[in-house]
């Protein structure tokens, strides 16, 4: 995977005239320009927007006035992102070009600034959708410090299973239930069985948990029997957002064998609104996670010098919690966890792949999921269920409560961000989600 | 769940002035009517249309010309079943009345006749294509016997799992590569490891083999958050078709722990074109499965009095093999196996309620497939797995060829129909695919 090159458009020097994107705390300065659909009061028709500062640049605007590039117009208008994310790498960096010198103080051409400032839509009060149509949602399994974590619990002697550092593991989640950052997850009520017990009881989820993940949305997609080859993969990868994998572990560890996890993960999914685009990211680029001494190397169709040398990305990645009683209390969020994405075993690229290794067809707006992202250290657990050992060492929140698993009022807030010298940090945005009681 | 009533339309008695639709061996008779989308030579738009002896009804040109009830005109229109499948128990009531009237000889208006002859398009020459947007597909796994057999490969000792019993068993599948009948599979390549192989080696799929399923279509979705009671599964279930769930074993077994099949399934699913609504299947209906002396009782949500007494479906469902060599010396296809859908051990009904038991949201045209079919004879075995031990007792071909799995120019042909006293038999047509060699 050879990753897009530096251009002008990642100069940390480069300033917006949008004060707000300047702040050095912003998620959303001049160098990271992620795209999102919104929908405002006035407008119920959602829109496609670029997030600067605390402003949204609305591109169905910006096309009507003929600001962006011709090949991007037709695109910029739909509800949705799936025609843009179509349209492949040179036009993304074609349009992403054009949006930075719009918006940087010294590139905004004088005479187009009062049209360009009739495009802009404060982000206060408006509603964030999806992003696209999300046709085909794929979970994967990619940190082997999630796997051996959670292996450990089941299988004390032999946590890793033979095929861990051959196969990318994945399997299909549910695409229906995928929502925008901010919406309510119902409690799921489900089947569980105590391992004592004769039978099991079907009732609300009590073993509620979060994953932190990364999900990267697919650009142009394959035809069905064509690979993708790991040289090609970045071409087919249009952005990242943070995923939260809502997990009934309870459900979970009763149903899932043989056929995997099914209702213990599909009651909802939630994803941040901004999709930050993998152009954006790449000064964040890393060397791949350096395999153990005596790992075995990937077979050859996951093997690429390139992917090797820039196929991580050194983002960190966050677990805030604000419980009910902290909300009352007037306590701001508590932070459970931070990790860092560059210690996923594979690559985005090599995820992709080997996807579609067997022929199977992609399509623009498929949404892969990277699995829980957890580090070596304690920390970077990116799940309760990890962070708890399974609710047998609770966790201790400000304000004195207690945590094993999610209880009822409690909002997860995934955040995540890039920070290097030389380059400009750009965030991610956040991911939220409040836990509602199960249905009566 | 209660089964919609008899009436009229299923009344054995009743013939169509189309006179294919009364020969004896036909799959589309006056009482069958299933739906499907064609593209004719002509016209490239897809459209919907009817089944009826030889002939389709094309439902675009009947709504045009006012010759369908109101409340359908629209859906009728639409280039895919979706709309149609979102309209319900009512209104499919309403239009299958209608239809029935339109093609019944003894019922059709005299002043109509031509009008619906000018509706009429032959079978042969159109494409059939898929008949809906498939949003979302899942895989169930509700034969005891097919569960038993595979188990009994894997864990001589104790075939089944625990949960088998209490949980209707399913996993998200991959709607991108669901393949209309005719569509030809390319073999897969993907990661295999023999057992005693100290790595994994990535090349063109060894064990190719088919699965003998049934396939369900959601008619209305249910809101996220908001299941749909066993009672009420009936209202949401549209009709069936025949379902081949292609499996490549040797890969399957290396990747599918622990979070189940993957590559091994997702390069290709075929159905069969038309669907036959769960309406024209009333006649049928007959008891859930009967449990096993010592099973327990289905948990609350999954028990519903109607649906274990009419849950079940009486269909004979069939495997059929054309080799290319068969095929060169002229020999016909070749019976594999034949078993009926009543052997399953949890009802269509029971899957969907499970499905959403958590809250999970359906949404029309999704598509919920059985599982193997396979019963407790070993002529009933729904896969070659199942049929050849895992290759360990190869097949016997007319022509003198065995085999273990697929090879390359083999067509699998699922056939399927119901047939009892008192009733006219009805069939769900065809589902053909032929076995490409592994692109190079």
């Amino acid at each position: 995977m050879v990753p897009m090159p530096f251009n002008t458009t990642h100069d940390p020097a480069r300033r917006s005239w949008i004060e707000s994107a300047n702040a050095a705390a912003t998620d959303f300065p001049l160098q990271n320009l992620p795209y999102g659909v919104f929908r405002s009061g006035e407008n119920l028709t959602p829109r496609i927007g670029v997030a600067i500062g605390d402003q949204i640049l609305n591109l169905a605007t910006a096309a009507e006035l003929d600001l962006l590039p011709a090949a991007a117009r037709t695109a910029c208008r739909q509800p949705s992102l799936n025609a843009l994310m179509a349209t492949g790498p040179g036009k993304w960096t074609e349009l992403r070009a054009r949006l930075s010198e719009m918006l940087g103080v010294d590139s905004c051409p004088v005479r187009l600034r009062a049209q360009i400032e009739h495009c802009l839509v404060p982000q206060a009060g408006i509603t964030m959708l999806l992003p696209a149509h999300i046709g085909g949602y794929t979970d994967f399994y990619a940190s082997i410090f999630h796997a051996t974590n959670v292996g450990k619990m089941l299988r004390p002697d032999q946590p890793l299973l033979p095929n861990y550092k051959w196969v990318p593991i994945g399997y299909h989640g549910r695409s229906s239930s995928i929502v925008a950052s901010g919406t309510p997850v119902r409690r799921p009520h489900g089947q569980s069985k105590a391992p004592d017990a004769p039978a099991p009881v079907f009732g609300p989820c009590k073993n509620l948990d979060y994953e932190l993940e990364l999900g990267a949305f697919v650009g142009p997609g394959n035809r069905q029997g064509e690979p993708v080859p790991l040289a090609a993969a970045a071409g087919h990868l249009f952005g990242v957002v943070l995923l939260n994998d809502w997990s009934a572990r309870d459900i979970q560890a009763w149903e899932y064998q043989p056929l995997g996890p099914f209702l213990a993960k599909n009651f909802a999914t939630t994803i941040s609104p901004w999709v930050v685009t993998l152009e954006a990211l790449a000064p964040f680029r890393v060397p791949a996670f350096a395999r153990l001494p005596g790992d075995p190397a990937p077979l050859p169709y996951l093997a690429d010098p390139a992917d090797t040398a820039l196929g991580g990305l050194d983002l960190t990645l966050e677990v805030w919690l604000l419980t009910q009683k902290m909300r009352q209390a007037g306590i701001g969020p508590h932070r459970l966890s931070s990790g860092n994405f560059s210690t996923m075993y594979w690559t985005l690229a090599q995820l992709l792949t080997h996807h579609t290794s067997n022929g199977c067809n992609l399509q623009p707006g498929d949404l892969l999921g990277s699995g829980t992202v957890s580090g070596e250290a304690k920390e970077s657990r990116g799940s309760l269920l990890e962070l708890t050992m399974r609710g047998t060492e609770p966790l201790h929140l400000p304000g004195g409560e207690e945590r094993k698993f999610l209880q009822d009022g409690d909002e997860v807030i995934l955040r995540g961000h890039a920070e290097r010298p030389g380059a400009r940090r750009i965030g991610l945005g956040e991911c939220r989600g409040v836990v509602l009681p199960a249905a009566s």
